[in-house]
Parts: structure tokens; C-alpha cells; sequence
């Protein structure tokens, strides 16, 4: 489906811009390149361990232009809104926005709100645009070579397991925790240390082997993984195994997968060390398990 | 509601391009002026005579942009699908949306889909948000002085009677069909014959009567119209009498409300005669008739 309607509007919309497929398209406006994308959030339950639709949708859009290269500026918000849904819920979703904003250093400048009769949408949804401004210009997956480290910045699928764990009412041993964070400053930190760093994306929607899938899917080579260098925590992997998922293909929303050359690959995790993201305990404890495989 | 939401978001968000309460952010973005706005369009059913809820985002955005004093660059489009919406409707949709964009004269340049649940949104939601380069800055509320002219670009409430018969199945003896339009070239050419153009606004939700009164709210003033001068065509008058209507509170979407100092209001009917736009038959013929009234 998503396919189909990517193909529709590709053939109606060409533009180079949009031809890039990139998660932000990148736009040239007086004497600066300017990364400017969109997102609509549906997600279903809005509160969950660890974050809800309005951080959600901040922090969202703040990785989409981080993973481009560019300093994430100005978003705006975008409300639908289901007739007859409760003050006190709204209100908790646009604090959560405002403070997703402040921490992520950016200002919500222009917003909208519609409502719409009861049943005419599931409670809320959420749109984020953004621009940023590109500060590096070298992400290319053109630039991918067979023997490129490809590492990524935590451990993954905290987000999908919490919102189906809220949804579902599903409990474990722990409770998993969104990864949902801003990686803003994170990546600004890994592109000030190397000049080799060749593509970014945030492993949202099919988690980690769909983002990568992607990235290699018009490229006459693969990536092989380590699936034991591949950090996942107790809770998820307790999850995995308890409802057959794997956790390659589960959503994650604080974490960014770095394909860059291979003699910055400790340079770089050493880097991301020392930043205070959701994944920070984890790097320091463990980044010797930090995947970094090449291709072959 | 509205008003509720948006106090709670100003609250919450505050800063300087939010607090400017406009259609659009003004930003500056390195040696430039940028406008950047957002808008959810819910609109029920999403064909009409006239227009779509694809064209429709597209101009509702370019207009967003231009009565700001921007010129339309970039948009985004953001579609919120509810599973198993029929191909063809999305693949209508998707076509008017590019032919708005072409004639508009802007690109779409990124763009996210996601699909929910049947039921839980009402067919097919969109966003559209836009990035313009600010060319006029003299557009201020505060610039508003008693005596300033009152002008409407041409016809009004024909885009609420065109949806509206489409929803409920109404005919009247002439079909009524939107005026949704982009204004960017029309309001281009205003602005290039006069620089005493102080506010600009399209008059969408709530229509001319609610625009003007959210104009002049916070001023020690207010507006008085001439309301045998405002131009009401046969379809719509025959529409309002049958429901009861005032034309005043209809939305339009390709019309445009400028207050000007008083020695312009002709430079500036003129110059929009020769624009083609959905108005431009009436602006030739009418022209003496276009409301022109100074305030008290």
C-alpha cells in the first residue's frame, strides 16, 4: 500500500527535491540549504511507557531533518482532533509537545487545529513539519562501499514492544520503555568527529532490517548483520519471544543507524558515548557490542 | 474550542513568530525572510463542485503563504488514508493535487502517508504545510488606521455552499461551485502597485464577518460594511435565503480581504482585474461594486 501510493505520487509530483526519497527533502533558499520534511502521527494507544503522540510527533520530526544532516529550527503542529475528547488529555499531549521542544531546542512556530464529529478520527492525531538547516552535506547512499561499518546508536525496539504493551494491556517482567528521544544533538556530535559518515536514518516504521533493506535495495551489494552484536534489552527480548516477533523489525524512535567508513567506526561510538540520550547507560556499559559489521 | 486550544498552545510554546498570531511563522533563515504555515484539511465530502480536498490543501497552504507577503515556494503533503479507501479516489486525489501545485506555480517537495484503521478517520485527512520567501513586510494589524479601505478580491461563500450541496445532496437552479484558488499572482500584483496594503487575510473558517471581527478585536476600533456592496452571486443569495444563512459567515477559499489606506482601494481593484482568477469575470464587470468602506 505505502509503496503504491509512494510510486503515485512520485510520477504526479516530480520535482528533484522529492526525487531524492530522502527522509527531508533539501532545498536551496537564498544562500543556505534547507531540510524541510513532514510526518503525520496515528499512534494508537496516545500515552504510552515512555512518551505519547506529543513528544511522539517533536521528536519525530526533529530526527527526519537530524539524520539529513541539517539543525533542526522550527516545527509546526498540526492538530486533528476527535469532537468531545477529554480537556485534560489534550492538555497533557501539548505540554508534552512544549516540553519535547524545549529539550530538543527547537520552537513550535505555526500550528493548526480541525475537529472533527466523533468517530470521524481515532481520538488524535498529529502532524509535525519541519525545517532545519544543513550543516553537512555529504550523506549519500551513493557513497556506500562493500566493507563500510554500519552501527547503530542503542539498543532497539523499545517503542514498538511499550505502545503494543499499552495497547494490548500487556505486561512483562519490566516494563519496556519508549526509546522515543531527540537525537539532534547526538548526531551533531557524531558528524563534528568524522568527515566519513556516509547515511543516517532513524529506524522508525519496520524497524531496523526494513530501514536497511531500503538503503541497500538499489545497490549491487547486501549488508550481513551480527545479530549478537545487536543490542536488545531483557524486556523486549522477553517480548520477542513471547509473540514470535523479531526485534530487527520493530519500530524504534530514538535511535539512528550511522553507515560510515570503517576507521571512524570506534571514533564515532566513542563519541556517541559521551551524549546524554535515552541510550546513554547503555553505550558507556556496552559499546563493544555495538554493532559495526561490513559488507560483504 | 478553537480559542481554548489555541491560548493553551501559545501558553505552552511561546515564542516570537508563534505569539505574531499570522497565518504563517515569519522566520529569518540565514540573508532571508522565510513564512512557514500548516493546515489539516477534514473536509466532507472530499469532492465538490469546484475543487477537492487535494486542491483545495494545496491553495489553502499557497493562500496561508501569500497573504502574508510571502511568495509560495516548497509544500509538504501529509495523507492520513483510511484502509480500503478506494484506489481511484486516492489516485483523483493525488492528480488534482498535482495540477493545484502546477498551476500554483510551487513544488511538492516531501510528503508521509500513513493508513489507519477503518473507522478511525473519516476516508482521507491531509496536511499540507508550506515554505515561502517573504517579499512584502509591511503587513501589520497595528498598521491599521481609521479610514483604511475594506476590499474583497470577489464573490463570497461559494466554496461553504458548494461543499455543503455536496454533502446533502442540495441542488439549486444554478450549481454553486467553490471558489477554492490560488491567490499568490493575484496578490503579487496587488502588492507591486501599492505599498500601502497593511493587512491581508483569507477569509476561510467563519468567513468574512469572523476575520474581519478577529482583525480589529484587540483595536480601539471596528469595521462597518456596506453590505449591499459586497458581492453575494445568485447561487449563493438563493442558497442562504432556503437555510437561513448569512453570506458573511461562509468560508471561501480563493478569495482575499485587504485593508489598505483609502487613496490605494482603486490601484488595487484595478490591478486585480487583470489577474485570471476564479474572480476575474466579476472583477471586470464589478468592480464599483467591491465593498469599500472606511471604519468609524
Amino acid at each position: 500500500m505505502h509503496g503504491l501510493i509512494d510510486s503515485m505520487i512520485i510520477r504526479e509530483f516530480d520535482n528533484e527535491a522529492l526525487n531524492q526519497k530522502k527522509d527531508s527533502a533539501i532545498l536551496t533558499i537564498g544562500n543556505r540549504r534547507i531540510a524541510f520534511t513532514t510526518d503525520s502521527y496515528v499512534v494508537n494507544p496516545i500515552f504510552f511507557a515512555g512518551g505519547d503522540i506529543g513528544s511522539l510527533a517533536v521528536y519525530g520530526t526533529v530526527n527526519d531533518l537530524s539524520v539529513c544532516g541539517a539543525r533542526p529550527l522550527y516545527l509546526s503542529l498540526g492538530l486533528i482532533i476527535e469532537e468531545g475528547l477529554d480537556r485534560t488529555i489534550l492538555e497533557r499531549v501539548i505540554k508534552s509537545a512544549g516540553s519535547a521542544a524545549k529539550r530538543s531546542g527547537i520552537d513550535i512556530v505555526t500550528g493548526d487545529t480541525k475537529v472533527v464529529e466523533r468517530g470521524g478520527c481515532d481520538k488524535l492525531f498529529v502532524n509535525t513539519s519541519g525545517i532545519g538547516e544543513v550543516y553537512y552535506e555529504r550523506l549519500s547512499i551513493d557513497e556506500i562501499r562493500p566493507g563500510d561499518a554500519v552501527l547503530v546508536s542503542g539498543p532497539i525496539g523499545e517503542h514498538a514492544i511499550s505502545v503494543l504493551s499499552a495497547r494490548e494491556g500487556m505486561e512483562f517482567k519490566t516494563t519496556v520503555k519508549s526509546d522515543s528521544a531527540p537525537l539532534n544533538k547526538l548526531i551533531r556530535k557524531i558528524l563534528s568527529a568524522s568527515r566519513n559518515v556516509k547515511v543516517m536514518r532513524d529506524p522508525t516504521r519496520g524497524g531496523v532490517a526494513t530501514t536497511l533493506n531500503e538503503i541497500v535495495s538499489s545497490r549491487p551489494f547486501g549488508i550481513s548483520l551480527e545479530e549478537e552484536a545487536i543490542p536488545v534489552t531483557g524486556g523486549v527480548r522477553q517480548a520477542c519471544e513471547l509473540l514470535g516477533f523479531d526485534p530487527l523489525y520493530l519500530a524504534c524512535e530514538g535511535r539512528v543507524i550511522i553507515i560510515a567508513a570503517r576507521k571512524d567506526a570506534a571514533k564515532i561510538l566513542r563519541r556517541s558515548a559521551t551524549i546524554r540520550t535515552a541510550g546513554r547507560e547503555y553505550h558507556r556499559r556496552d559499546d563493544r557490542r555495538l554493532q559495526r559489521q561490513g559488507m560483504p
